[in-house]
């Protein structure tokens, strides 16, 4: 099967000009088929500060009715996304944009809760490959922006990390694919404050041991469940790291491989 | 050739949600490869009011500043495709929403004027028409935003009637083109305020021969104009009017048909 790299990037990158074109010219230069999903968050939350929309967090995620859905796809599916394809194509790697709704590629349904009503917030029933598989065959790259919709046409803000996994388990039937987290730490870290102490390979049995004995960052335990997770459903390995050392991550010579 | 229908939307569709709905269920029903060009001027003028960001008019035209083409980005790649992509979708007629830069599909450069400065405003290099062949070779329908990038990665606003006319001619190199400009008026009128005086049908000859008469409406003449040049360069017919009786429009039964 012919390689893929699915790269999610964080928020902390997409805010920062000069951060955003380092990280961009290392996804450039990777050889081969490859998609990025961005979210946008601190964008959209000036925006809706800007227009006095008031924005509602509930066990900290933030509540999208009507007006937030509109600023989250003028800003994830139009701004960002489109900011980025120009980007890339300046820098001769030829991407097109676009979100989940786009050709059914995802398809989402409004989450469901007994007692919070997240609002417009979609949580993803299935992805359809054939547009992706299509494109990336014609070597553009496809840059995806974390809006969804359900059979009704509603659009839907959806989480970017589970549209990069979600993305990355169903192309695994088609292609040999990796799955990268990149934002703007080192990788999985045995300490949360020292870089060094990046654990730069991990397996399900290192892992288990690891929270056994409490050796790891807490809030990295979500992050390397997700990974397994994937990992089980097909991925070939999940990659954690610095977003502008993403050369360096593909390689396994920076960040953390889990597989 | 297969057939190709390009239809252009007019602004005053898209800001009426139930025109609207009407619409993108006419265009639902047509039969064969199709491509949508979309502007949404009235949203992005709202948009930049409530953020108290001041539009600069120079001869009728707005002026694009930085500020101005990130409001136009958001509105027009972001909000107004994105809608309008899920309401086709949820119609069953599959469609991806793009704009001019996605893979570097129009090529612009800022627009150069010896005295007025439109700002981030694009005129039409280049049409590369690959990947909308590909695309509508999978039948998934193309709605597209009117914004471009030139060769540096910097985005640039750009007419949306140019935007269907430059794709118009280039494709019909591959495919029979039918450029279709939908608005809320009935077609080309002798009589601007009688809409028995449509014209259904008007050639270069008739044309030149209503223009000596003074028998044509003055406002309709740089359209009929940009309509001869699209089909000198090639597309098969343009057809002019109401966007909600579409399907009669390029059936030929409403509207005006140049050819």
């Amino acid at each position: 099967m012919d390689p893929l790299y699915i790269i999610k990037v964080g928020g902390n990158i997409i805010d920062d000009d000069q951060k955003l074109k380092s990280f961009l010219t290392e996804f450039a230069k990777i050889q081969g088929k490859k998609i990025l999903v961005h979210g946008g968050g601190k964008l959209a939350t000036k925006l809706a500060q800007d227009l006095s929309i008031q924005q509602h967090m509930v066990d900290g995620r933030r509540i999208t009715d009507a007006e937030t859905l509109k600023i989250v796809t003028m800003v994830y599916a139009g701004l960002i996304n489109k900011q980025m394809v120009a980007q890339l194509n300046a820098l001769g790697s030829t991407s097109i944009g676009i979100c989940g709704a786009d050709a059914n590629t995802i398809v989402a349904h409004k989450r469901e809760h007994p007692s919070i009503d997240f609002g417009f917030v979609g949580d993803v029933d299935k992805v359809n490959t054939s547009m992706l598989l299509t494109l990336l065959n014609e070597n553009i790259n496809i840059v995806i922006a974390p809006i969804t919709q359900d059979a009704n046409g509603q659009l839907l803000n959806t989480n970017a990390d589970t549209i990069a996994q979600e993305i990355a388990k169903a192309m695994s039937k088609n292609m040999d694919t990796t799955l990268v987290y990149s934002f703007e730490k080192k990788g999985v870290m045995r300490d949360v404050n020292d870089e060094t102490s990046v654990i730069s390979k991990i397996d399900k049995e290192a892992f288990t041991k690891l929270k056994e004995e409490n050796a790891i960052f807490a809030g990295m335990i979500p992050k390397l469940d997700n990974a397994f997770t994937a990992i089980s459903a097909g991925v070939s390995r999940v990659i954690i790291g610095d977003a502008i050392e993403l050369s360096m991550l593909i390689k396994g010579e920076s960040g953390t491989t889990i597989h």
